[in-house]
């Protein structure tokens, strides 16, 4: 393993305990029956824990949102052709995409990230270039990358947020773009739960039953041939996994390093979070899953990582839409805990038990 | 019934069908798989139905929060006593309360109204007065109100959304304070939705075993002595419910005969709702449910009202704490279908199906 991910890897901490108590004990002083914010109690609480003390919001506020193109699209396993991974970073850069609504609606910044599109990109002053490869070999004939490309993709990951860091980040969401990654994620999920296939492979932009039955045995093929060993996620990653699904992974592990709460997005943003938890399980008190996804494996990945989603509004289009609303939610909890009166503040009476 | 609510009622129209089919149309051609913003997309539709046109954002927003007393606290249904009421009243006007700060987050206002306190208010420039009596009487014993009060509190809300109109106000939440009125809540449901108590008997702010066992006897006393007739929803107000009840069941319907969507909150809106769809079934179009509330009753409310809640965040506070957080969504949804860019626009290929 290389240099900048070990040492990574040994930076991320356990959560502040006693943070998390000042928290507790707050959230038990302000002026509304004791647990009825629900989640949001538990989030400023786990937020406490990350950032070692209460804080009243997140300056900073970025999505970064990692695209590649994936060599299994040849197996005729999407809706939408290659291309379009590359057209749609463009229009991430332009401001039309839906994560770019989502993001300036929340007064989040979108940080794009090319990882490795099968497209030469025109050099643009926001599109940070981390082309690793022109995307992956397909899954479904070999190994989609090389180890050494694994490695290099999470440490990709972990210096672009670490450049995020030094322009100011308090709270990160993840994002993807990538035709063919849903593909990728399912394997990733097969492979590392040891789950059937089929439970964890859903219908991406919309597949029809064949269509989806024919993804299936593509991935079973792909996870036959390439024999990735699940106690080895790096081995998972490099032969069945995608660049910007190894740059995810990076981002999570480089943001926890630095006490940085993580708001994952959806299922190829849970499939980058199975990786990087496997590199390191104190990761997962970092994360916070933002949404449910309507992609189908989702609820396996998020139950098999004790993450229960934030929001389930049925979307299934990645680029880190949830993420977006989710982040939203979690800056409304910070809030509530530093802004709200205790009861002695407010001359409330406090419940007779 | 009375003038203004009658006027108001005949003023509730079908959504705008034309409206609704240009937003499909547009969703369709904005650059995203189809369906992938999931109840977003539905959101906006059911926006540009309100509105009679696709919109691009909400300009004016408010939560009404309407508080009143209930003679029930004094069958000891509560944990808090009655004066919480008025203190919390105090809070929100100072702005300590989970709504302020959940409000001030998300770029809406507050408007709190007093519909029946049982304490004198100190007079505060932010403090509607529309008090209908000094809380209700103890409805175990009697009804809670007369029929002629049930009606001036549905009017009052339906005058105090008219003012809020008149000061700009494109989307509204409601939320509520009052000490017992889960207990109200709980009787209205049973009464209208014909279910046992038990089933849409909640824990309140935080009700032991027993003290849940006894707040469902002193609900079905109230039942039984008030013999509300579940056809006849102003019966129900009078006989069960609460003055912050009835006067959000105004607002819901003054909001509608003006297109003006209404988010309603957790289980006392829930209950305002109920009363409000019975007296207009077709107001049921423009409520969006913001949450399931842990209160839980209010899952079977839902389902009876047909509304599929956008928020499980496992809150139970009210004063329009779940309407804050869903008002967001809502308005995220509008901001898509107006700002994205479509395939043509971004030169993103299509998907071929």
């Amino acid at each position: 393993m290389a240099d900048s991910l070990s040492r990574t890897l040994k930076e991320i901490k356990p959560l502040h305990r006693k943070a998390m108590k000042a928290a507790r004990a707050r959230q038990d002083e302000l002026t509304k029956p004791r647990g009825s914010l629900g989640r949001l109690e538990e989030l400023s609480i786990q937020i406490a824990g990350i950032k070692g003390r209460l804080i009243s919001g997140f300056e900073h506020k970025a999505i970064i949102t990692m695209a590649a193109d994936h060599g299994v699209v040849n197996e005729g396993v999407t809706l939408y052709p290659q291309e379009v991974t590359a057209q749609m970073v463009s229009n991430f850069l332009n401001g039309g995409a839906a994560i770019n609504v989502l993001a300036n609606f929340v007064g989040v910044r979108v940080v794009v990230v090319d990882m490795g599109t099968a497209s030469e990109l025109l050099s643009h002053p926001d599109l940070i270039c981390r082309k690793i490869a022109y995307g992956t070999k397909n899954m479904a004939q070999q190994a989609a990358m090389t180890p050494t490309e694994a490695v290099r993709s999470i440490e990709a990951g972990i210096e672009v947020v670490d450049s995020e860091i030094t322009k100011g980040l308090d709270i990160v969401g993840t994002g993807d773009m990538g035709i063919g990654n849903t593909s990728a994620s399912s394997a990733i999920c097969a492979a590392i739960m040891s789950e059937p296939v089929e439970k964890v492979t859903g219908r991406g932009e919309g597949l029809g039953d064949e269509q989806l039955a024919h993804k299936v045995k593509v991935i079973e093929r792909a996870l036959e041939l390439n024999k990735a060993n699940p106690q080895e996620p790096i081995d998972v990653l490099a032969k069945v996994g995608g660049f910007e699904i190894g740059g995810l992974a990076g981002v999570m592990l480089g943001a926890a390093a630095h006490h940085i709460p993580v708001v994952i997005d959806g299922f190829i943003s849970g499939a980058a979070a199975l990786i990087a938890t496997k590199l390191s399980p104190q990761l997962r008190d970092y994360l916070i899953a933002a949404h449910l996804s309507a992609e189908s494996g989702h609820k396996v990945l998020l139950r098999y990582l004790r993450l229960t989603p934030l929001l389930n509004l049925e979307m299934r289009l990645g680029e880190g839409t949830g993420a977006a609303l989710g982040m939203t939610i979690v800056e409304a909890a910070v809030k509530t805990l530093t802004q709200m009166a205790t009861f002695s503040e407010a001359g409330v009476t406090k419940e007779k038990h």
